[in-house]
């Protein structure tokens, strides 16, 4: 299953899903950080065959996602944990559930709740703004060029964008 | 290119994946987002072959999260653009590329930065709790099975929560 990749695409969605955008990856993350970390349980829980889940398990090592951890040693055996650049996904993963939850939740309702330990509440994950703390939607964002963009193969649409502030280019529905 | 199906898994996680996560479907949720409606200009920006377009967006539109919009006549040709459910992945995409701005990151930086139309500032889209306002990492957070979950394929690991409060399953490192 060859994909196309998007290693060279100066946008960083498309960096993001060079990473961690493979089918079957996301739940293998998810997995994770439920605490599954043996090849063994996340197999058998995924139900994914065992010859695809070793590809995705090293291409996630090989790319600081997870690190592997010995736990036994005769044979030796290692569990699969994340890393700092792995933990930090978890936000996006909580958000797309939460866009599950909201518009393509399965017959019975959520399958998880989420509690935020800091406050002992539960709650729905929000995309806020780091400036003011509102959450922000597609309707109030602008979009500008950054440093690294370039109007390239993958991102052709930022050669419309102007330079710097004010910003012309406007999200639209 | 056959992928296994997540449609039948009680995980929002897999009901969002299985309509939007698809290779290439993001970014071109992306250029929607940014603008781009038509199908000649989004194929021109990705580099996307039109046949993988044309399916990946007859099947966003199946799935309600693009709308057909005839801009002329003669003959018929339509505009893509976003339903309400399209719409509400943009804070998804926001924190893909936050991620991928912070882990991933191009040669020259950032390629695209978004400000908050409604408080005029430049801002990093952030996870934060809907009722305490506090950003959300994988460090403070517990799940617990929701009224939805079912110990199936894809979801066994749910087998291991115990339902309702107090949570005894921790997302770990």
């Amino acid at each position: 299953m060859q994909r196309t990749s998007f290693a060279q695409m100066h946008c960083s969605i498309a960096q993001t899903l060079e990473i961690v955008g493979e089918w079957w990856t996301p739940l293998i993350l998810r997995d994770v950080h439920l605490g599954l970390h043996r090849f063994d349980d996340i197999a058998e829980d995924l139900g994914i065959s065992r010859n695809l889940l070793t590809r995705r398990l090293a291409y996630l090592v090989e790319h600081d996602i997870l690190e592997r951890r010995p736990y036994q040693t005769r044979p030796v055996r290692h569990e699969y944990h994340l890393t700092e650049a792995g933990r930090d996904l978890a936000p996006a993963l909580l958000v797309l559930m939460a866009w599950g939850d909201r518009h393509a939740t399965p017959p019975g309702g959520p399958p998880l709740r989420v509690v935020h330990r800091a406050c002992g509440h539960r709650f729905t994950p929000e995309v806020t703004c780091s400036s003011c703390g509102e959450p922000v939607t597609g309707r109030d964002i602008e979009a500008q060029p950054g440093p690294g963009a370039a109007a390239a193969p993958g991102t052709r649409v930022l050669a419309r964008l102007t330079p710097g502030p004010p910003a012309v280019y406007k999200p639209s529905s």
